[in-house]
């Protein structure tokens, strides 16, 4: 009998060549929508698929099966080999149930409707979008289908994100959590209306690319280990622990576009680069769940980005980079300016308050969508309908409406409820965290502050990789699961 | 019996898919020298290795390989299928002497050899790259003995860049040219000395790099089709034929580095977008060889690019994004300066006549090393050694000498003489090229005259992929096979 130790090197050899494939994917990804010039298009949407299919092929290969069963009737693994060997078990079983050719198929859809969604934009026109988008939710229902589930067919795509989270869930947490919003921003429209102009001041693409940078690596980013480039929409992706990559978008006529999606992209980025690298291409090399990597970014995005404690620290070194547009401000304009609450159109720049509205819509219309209740032709006026009855605004057009966001474009259907549940887990977490690290508490939150802090989070959450799945991971930093009074403690406290 | 048709589509679908594999290698190796941080070395050479063995794979399959064997035999194919199943077919034969853990091997290899060729030059200290050249070299001499050679091992890897050329042929060819070279040289020296100081004035990086994307489209250069972007040593890679990359790099006191470097990319890169975009994946849509493919480069970078007639029509342009430096020069003095023979030290900078000095050096040395008759730690000593022998100058350190290039690095031994090669198919096809087209005579080459070129040249070599190889197509275009006195006439012509 072969030693388990020699089927675990095996084992181990082989997640790693998928995960070469899966990352390089990510890299031709990264490349499409950073320096891919437009007509590249097609051959890069070939190049996706293939590559989708061989890592599909790869990862349920029959003697790859046999040898993941094997292992896991091993007694004398490891914890940590035995979690591996029981998740990449979950992984096969889900994955087959895809066929290659359909995975092939959802990848060419995938890339059709991303070159049309970016023509849609350039068009402001959400017609140009629809007919590919029609064919990806097709298969994406067709998938859900295929993978099978209990309750409503969102629950098997929302599995892919977080896998603890249903439809019944989900609504139970909103349901709890909007009536409370809803009191703090008709508490805030009574307050006298906030002044946050100085934000549309002019700041200059290039001073604010300077800034930027120099703000990504004073909150720990490691730029020998990543980079950041400009895209359409920010996102982070990586092909290892080693090579972490964020992007950003500029506004030179609204400074907050890009500090804030720098922080925030970063956040996930640490996360990232703080996964234990020796475990490259293993589930204890990746993140726990989308839920937990977006409790990082809204962490520093918010907890700390948005703390009068960071910016009593920062904004004289921020005042440096733009004197003309921030000298005569205050730190407690600043502070104040900056977590205005006010309902608004674009999601990744709304306030902490009213964010988790643009999610619920979001979640509303693409359960609908799944579950065929919503014809794709009709999401601009159900979009429309939502913004007004949610948020009272009138979406002027496609790009400040249902053309803003990149996700369905990539087929992530499911993936918007992990943005508010990471929200909640960051209020959670940061809780903690301030028990934890006494610099937190103080008035000024400086480098060393910061540092600590990533320590704490290197230790507590980003050295677990997948072996902890949300709730676990919750529990053990916290002593408790998801608790939303959290969050509402913390808005409440905040606003 | 399966019909030829269906067969045909069967092996064209797996030849595309072979492609997007090779393809997405090539961004990943695109990426490594333009973008990569430094720490992704690692993880990017396992993706880069498992790449190469999947395509390897892939293209080595036994039932591919029946599939091709089968297709061969069937003669119902038009002539265009036919030769992309024989090419194919004598691919195959060559791949399969290679296993893919070889295959994965060398790539590996390759990776840590371009890391420490990288870290070598920092320092400027050969010997850090020393034991990774060496294991590099033991591969490349194992792959030698694994295809097979009739006469010098050498020969075995000259095939993968130029079929028909051999020692013998280089030796012969070389010594057909090398000593009317020395005497042009040697006629110069005579002369009084050329003053180009102008061209290591100061030059502003971003003002180079306006000019040099400004001369990139005026050449030809789809931009949508492609893009340009800094890296060590300047190359062009493609994608497909709607995504073909070139890269430069900017050298403030000297002029002449990138703009003749764009000029000579533009070439490789005009070449590639000329390919037929319709034959992805097949031998019909690539090209025909290496020797063609720097016809192409050297072809536009001299012929062109420092052709008085070009100058005359361009030098204004110039002027205008450099007053200061190059309003007082006149275009004589322009012409000549930017032509000045002058034996060197860096390849790529060298002029048209001591150029061939370079790259027989280059050859010398490889042909030991493959030979068994260089040790790897005897490059400096015997670089030196050359470099004082043929072009009489004394290399003052390896950065300057045998560190410059990127090649071996690659693994790319053999590459070398298709320089001198592409040179010499360069100058035949432009004399007949200036026979074809009456606007290449005028006293000015302007950007109608340029396009000319650019339609006769898709016409003539472009369009025809690898469907002719270089004998065939230098024949079918010039009504004669390879004949130096071409160059040799060209070169006494002009100095």
């Amino acid at each position: 009998m072969t030693s388990s130790a020699s089927l675990y090197e095996q084992y181990c050899e082989h997640m790693r060549r998928i995960a070469d494939v899966r990352y390089a994917a990510a890299v031709l990804q990264w490349d499409q929508e950073t320096y891919m010039p437009a007509k590249g298009a097609a051959g890069r949407a070939r190049q996706l698929a293939t590559l989708s299919e061989t890592a599909h092929e790869m990862a349920t290969a029959p003697s790859f099966e046999q040898l993941v069963n094997e292992l896991s009737q091993r007694s004398d693994l490891s914890q940590v080999q035995q979690k591996n060997v029981s998740l990449t078990l979950e992984d096969l079983t889900r994955q087959k149930k895809l066929s290659g050719a359909f995975v092939r198929k959802l990848s060419e859809a995938v890339s059709k409707a991303f070159n049309s969604w970016v023509a849609a934009r350039k068009q402001n026109n959400f017609s140009v979008f629809e007919s590919d988008l029609e064919q990806l939710v097709a298969l994406k229902r067709e998938s859900a289908e295929l993978y099978g589930y209990e309750g409503h067919p969102y629950n098997a795509l929302t599995y892919e994100f977080e896998r603890s989270v249903t439809v019944e869930k989900l609504d139970k947490v909103f349901a709890s959590v909007i009536p409370s919003l809803q009191e703090v921003i008709a508490k805030q429209g009574k307050e006298p209306e906030v002044d946050n102009d100085f934000l549309r001041e002019f700041y200059p693409k290039n001073i604010q690319w300077e800034w930027g940078m120099w703000l990504v690596r004073e909150l720990g980013f490691d730029l020998e280990a990543g980079r950041q480039d400009v895209s359409v929409h920010p996102f982070t992706t990586n092909f290892s622990a080693k090579d972490v990559r964020i992007t950003t978008r500029i506004d030179e006529n609204d400074f907050a576009n890009m500090t804030w999606s720098c922080i925030h992209e970063t956040g996930h980025a640490l996360y990232e680069q703080g996964l234990p690298d020796s475990e490259y291409g293993l589930p204890s090399g990746e993140f726990s769940s989308l839920s937990i990597h977006e409790s990082q970014s809204r962490l520093w995005e918010n907890c700390v980005g948005r703390n009068l404690a960071f910016w009593k620290n920062y904004l004289p070194e921020l005042q440096s980079y733009f004197p003309e547009q921030l000298q005569h401000i205050t730190i407690q304009e600043f502070y104040k300016g900056i977590n205005k609450v006010q309902p608004s159109f674009i999601r990744t720049e709304a306030d902490e308050v009213t964010y988790h509205f643009h999610v619920y819509i979001r979640y509303q219309i693409e359960k609908d969508l799944i579950g065929g209740a919503l014809a794709v032709k009709d999401i601009p006026a159900r979009w429309n309908e939502l913004y007004k009855q949610h948020l009272g605004v009138v979406v002027p057009d496609d790009i400040h409406g249902c053309l803003q966001d990149v996700h369905w474009s990539h087929g992530s259907f499911g993936y918007f409820p992990t943005y508010s549940l990471g929200s909640f887990y960051a209020a959670q977490f940061w809780a903690q965290a301030q028990k934890d690290i006494p610099a937190l508490q103080k008035e000024e939150l400086n480098e060393t502050a910061l540092a600590q802090l990533l320590g704490w989070l290197r230790k507590h959450i980003h050295s677990h990789g997948r072996l902890k799945d949300s709730e676990l991971l919750c529990s053990s930093v916290t002593g408790e699961s998801l608790n939303v009074s959290y969050f509402l403690d913390y808005v409440k406290g905040k606003f």
